[in-house]
């Protein structure tokens, strides 16, 4: 049948083996040249197509219900469930959402982007269906690298308690968005060695050989009934009175429809383990261990070049950081970095190679990552924790509890703030500034160019304070030269004006300058190169002298940068009117790419300095 | 030796058994009488008497690193470190703080509160000892009710892969505060079994008779080169890489120094089990399943009774809320309960007698219990969530990314919101409204009295929305009568008045409620019944009056309460210093009961309103 023909995934009962097979191929070529022209999360989606299709044909969605953790490797479903045709709008503003999305289909059960909530989700609903004395089956797909963050380790404890009936797919490829470490790890590693299959344990030889638990490891074999080899292994998932079977094939469909079947009938919770390969099928993306074809941009199809327009006046942010933090590592072995699982994204391959012993990839561990940073602190070691801002929200109760009561010395380089376009409401990192200014003690600071944030990681690492700089997805300014001086908790002022200013951070003073530089308007500049604490003389002299202080923050309004300028108004009795604020009022932003969103949603510099001028 | 000539924990280098056990029994009586007299965590303690003092003689304090989870459990450590004296002053006002705490001894090199952080910590600072080729031992001690959150679980994970030396004291007593629930409670029945002393065995008869993994568990029983009976067990420890020792008696000296000398020596991370009986010595603790004497007043030693003055106008606010979503539980089957191991603490004793099969106890695990009330609001069930405003922290990204993100129906009971007394700074539930407020769509309530109670239970079950209520750990007033008409969104005018108002909430109306009408004190008085949103027509009444607006909130000043009402001035140009702020500004109130706290950090009722008067 033709992939734009299905409406649902009813025709998937009559398809045999052999037709399964052709389908999935089918849909592999589709991802692929869709991807190439949309970008998209390619990898994870290659390795669940099997998967998937096995899951639709044993199950019947949207009785039951089948979601995915983070939701971002759902395309297949959304195939499967009649979207094909929405494709090339994916992740546009209106279009297709990379994640599952209640409101986009009667089979999309659940909504993810951060990782590790399906099992919780499930003994929810679990409980739910028997109190309503309901009969379905609930399927959360979860992935191994998703399996080690603390929140499903106390679903699986609760749901081993409770016995609540939940199929966990464990859908297993040694992969978070680049190579899983831990010891959970090596212990799935033990089971991974049971699966019957040459071919997939040629896979992971090599991460067989780092196996140590292999040794102690219990495994009863048994032949089930339906005739084929499953394994029962007394393990961790045993041991929190879960069943297990597993590893399946997560490429054969016979072994795939047998082990679900068999996880349907059986009483009891169970965890059906499927080893997949992220990326399959497309031979750049099965190479990969870096995570750079976890999520891409456009790319060449052929060459596997990604198509990205270069602009030498402007660098990454994170390569920025990393950088500076590298040469800070260089030259004090005090300093240590630790990063949840985003080695890649956060552009730290270079320290993670050249410092072996002073870089930690905790895996999605955030809680963790952050308390991990707190010992470190206390015995006398500098962290630079580097996490998106979106994923340090796991992690405000360590920043508030210990960094910030016990005062410790962390450098936090929160990546990805702000607005973040095609990842949508899940991940936009614009709640940091109104969680963590209300912190004790915390400073945060905003760089927009290389000048900035190698003054900023430098007093970072020389104060003896939790300190966070906060940056875009967007690139930073590349200068040769830097005009101005940089002082603790002061701001730059661009460009003077005795009746209106504008006050922004990070990279949308690099937009403003060059629109008012551009156009000659008649208006004043001022970067809050820290959030806080705010320049409270530059404040104080602006609202002495009546100037109009415009504040552009596109970040959550609630409590956030300008709310403090209203504050510190409010203790000296200046005028608060003064203070026009333009932020981020109540609302979740959805997906689409940047310069859309922010036009979208009232934050497009030219308008917004156009308004104020006229 | 008097314990009050207890300096350092040296003199126990030259102890034997016999003098260890004394040392012990005048350890147990001086905790009992001294606590009797200024209340404290009384059980946990009396439970770790012989462990900890096994632990000083083991180990080198300082320079070995001991600490505790949560801390509460660090009173006989205090003895042993020189700290006796100060007992009478037990979380007093600059007394003896119920925690470790960094600034009170060299011998506290941690300080905790929330429970569940020390392996991260002890994680950390492994890695700073080995990159500074220091040598010494961390030991963090941490119970098996702490062992279930994430955190926790995160943290076992990475050791196990980073293999640094780190000896884990797990000090297994079956109960958090009271008695433990999940999987992972049953899987350590199953070790429990191996422990080889009748007496023990016996108290763990009955949660043996439950456990269904000690059939697949995988026992490989070893004698140890010094003569005793330890396991080594194929467990859940050692499938994470780490080594595993135990049970040991923790009330049989022989066994536990032998046990810590062992992973003294062990070159691998290692897990020592411990059982211990909590509330051993003093039989009303013993025989406590509830967790009554976990952290308790004063009390009579003879008959066990505490000493509370009773009130016939006031009453609990845990149990006032408890009792209303009871009443609705009677009527609706689709509303379940859920509490993160607060059974006891927020008087839900009656909801989980008589509703078992809608009540749910997940341990600590506060992200997943947020998590699974997203599962059971996503499939048609409303849920009370019931979790301390300090612990509420820990599901700060649930809040946000699920409940609030998907508009899920869950109601929310923030128990000791606001001070909390004599727990200090790692427990005051003075961070709820700051990070909660920016969360699109949440609604925040702040009730005084019965009346109020019932009608916000009530609208918060017949609303869609996500719904919270917090209230105090002091008590709500007991009305008969209610004047007031509740409207959502509305505040009450208690007292009206053309120049001045207060604006307060919760309990806090209560008390200027008092003396207003006490004192005829020429001055109005609000009561912000809902937190968010705001009462905008009251509000533009008072500014459009030119009303001076008094805001009383013992709660943190940076983006909260206060914050929001000069955002909405400032979005209708109303002059903002009409407001007047008393709020808790960029610091950490300490330990100390209410009252004292109040008048230390600026909240006095009388003074203030005095001031204001004047």
């Amino acid at each position: 049948m033709n992939l734009k023909d299905i409406k649902n995934p009813l025709f998937l009962k009559n398809l045999n083996n052999k037709d399964l097979y052709r389908l999935s191929k089918e849909i592999r070529k589709f991802l692929i040249k869709s991807l190439s022209h949309t970008g998209g999360h390619l990898s994870s989606n290659l390795g669940i197509v099997e998967l998937t299709i096995a899951l639709h044909k044993t199950f019947n969605a949207p009785d039951d219900r089948i979601f995915f953790d983070v939701g971002h490797q759902s395309y297949v479903h959304k195939i499967l469930t009649g979207r094909i045709n929405d494709f090339n709008t994916l992740r546009q503003i209106d279009g297709l959402s990379g994640y599952q999305k209640i409101s986009e289909s009667e089979y999309d059960c659940f909504e993810g982007g951060h990782s590790s909530t399906t099992i919780s989700a499930a003994v929810g609903m679990a409980i739910a269906r028997d109190i309503k004395a309901e009969d379905y089956h609930i399927i959360p797909v979860i992935g191994d690298g998703a399996l080690i963050n603390g929140v499903a380790f106390e679903a699986l404890n609760n749901l081993g308690y409770l016995q609540k009936k939940v199929i966990i797919i464990l859908n297993d490829n040694g992969m978070s968005i680049s190579k899983n470490t831990g010891a959970l790890n090596s212990f799935l590693d033990t089971l991974r060695v049971s699966m019957p299959y040459n071919k997939a344990k040629q896979n992971y030889k090599e991460l067989l050989n780092k196996s140590k638990v292999g040794k102690v490891a219990y495994h009863v074999s048994k032949t089930l009934k339906d005739g084929i080899k499953l394994k029962v292994i007394a393990n961790m998932f045993t041991e929190l009175n879960l069943d297990y079977i597993g590893p399946l094939d997560g490429h054969d469909f016979k072994d795939l429809i047998r082990g679900l079947n068999k996880a349907k009938n059986s009483p009891r919770p169970i965890v059906v383990h499927v080893i997949t390969k992220k990326g399959k099928g497309y031979k750049y993306a099965e190479e990969d261990s870096l995570g750079k074809w976890h999520g891409i941009g456009k790319f060449d199809i052929e060459t596997g070049e990604t198509l990205s327009k270069e602009n030498k006046d402007e660098i990454n942010f994170s390569k920025l950081v990393a950088d500076e933090v590298y040469n800070h590592m260089s030259n004090n072995k005090n300093i240590v970095t630790i990063t949840p699982a985003m080695v890649s994204g956060s552009k730290l391959d270079r320290i993670f190679s050249d410092f072996k012993d002073r870089s930690f990839d905790v895996g999605i561990a955030e809680s963790h990552a952050a308390m991990m940073a707190a010992g470190l602190a206390l015995n006398g070691v500098h962290p630079f924790l580097s996490i998106y801002s979106t994923f340090s929200q796991r992690s405000y109760d360590q920043f508030n509890h210990d960094l910030a009561r016990m005062n410790l010395p962390v450098l936090i380089g929160l990546d990805r703030a702000g607005i973040v376009g095609e990842d949508g409401d899940t991940h936009h990192g614009v709640f940091d500034i109104a969680i963590f200014r209300n912190l004790p003690n915390f400073i945060i600071s905003a760089p927009r160019n290389n000048f900035e944030v190698n003054y900023l990681v430098d007093i970072g690492f020389n104060t003896n304070h939790h300190f966070i700089i906060r940056y875009s997805r967007e690139n930073a300014k590349l200068l040769q030269k830097n005009n101005y001086t940089f002082a603790f908790g002061k701001w730059l002022t661009i460009k003077k004006h005795c009746k209106k200013v504008i006050i922004s951070y990070g990279i949308h003073t690099n937009k403003f300058e060059k629109l008012i530089i551009d156009n000659d308007y008649d208006i004043g500049l001022i970067h809050a190169l820290f959030i806080k604490p705010l320049d409270y003389q530059l404040l104080a002299y602006l609202f002495k002298n009546n100037i109009e202080i415009n504040i552009f923050e596109p970040d959550i309004k609630a409590g956030g940068f300008s709310s403090s300028i209203l504050e510190y108004a409010n203790i000296n009795n200046y005028n608060g009117n003064l203070v026009k604020i333009n932020a981020i009022d109540d609302i979740y932003i959805l997906s689409g790419n940047i310069n859309d969103l922010m036009n979208k949603y009232g934050f497009n510099y030219q308008k917004y300095i156009e308004n104020i001028v006229k």
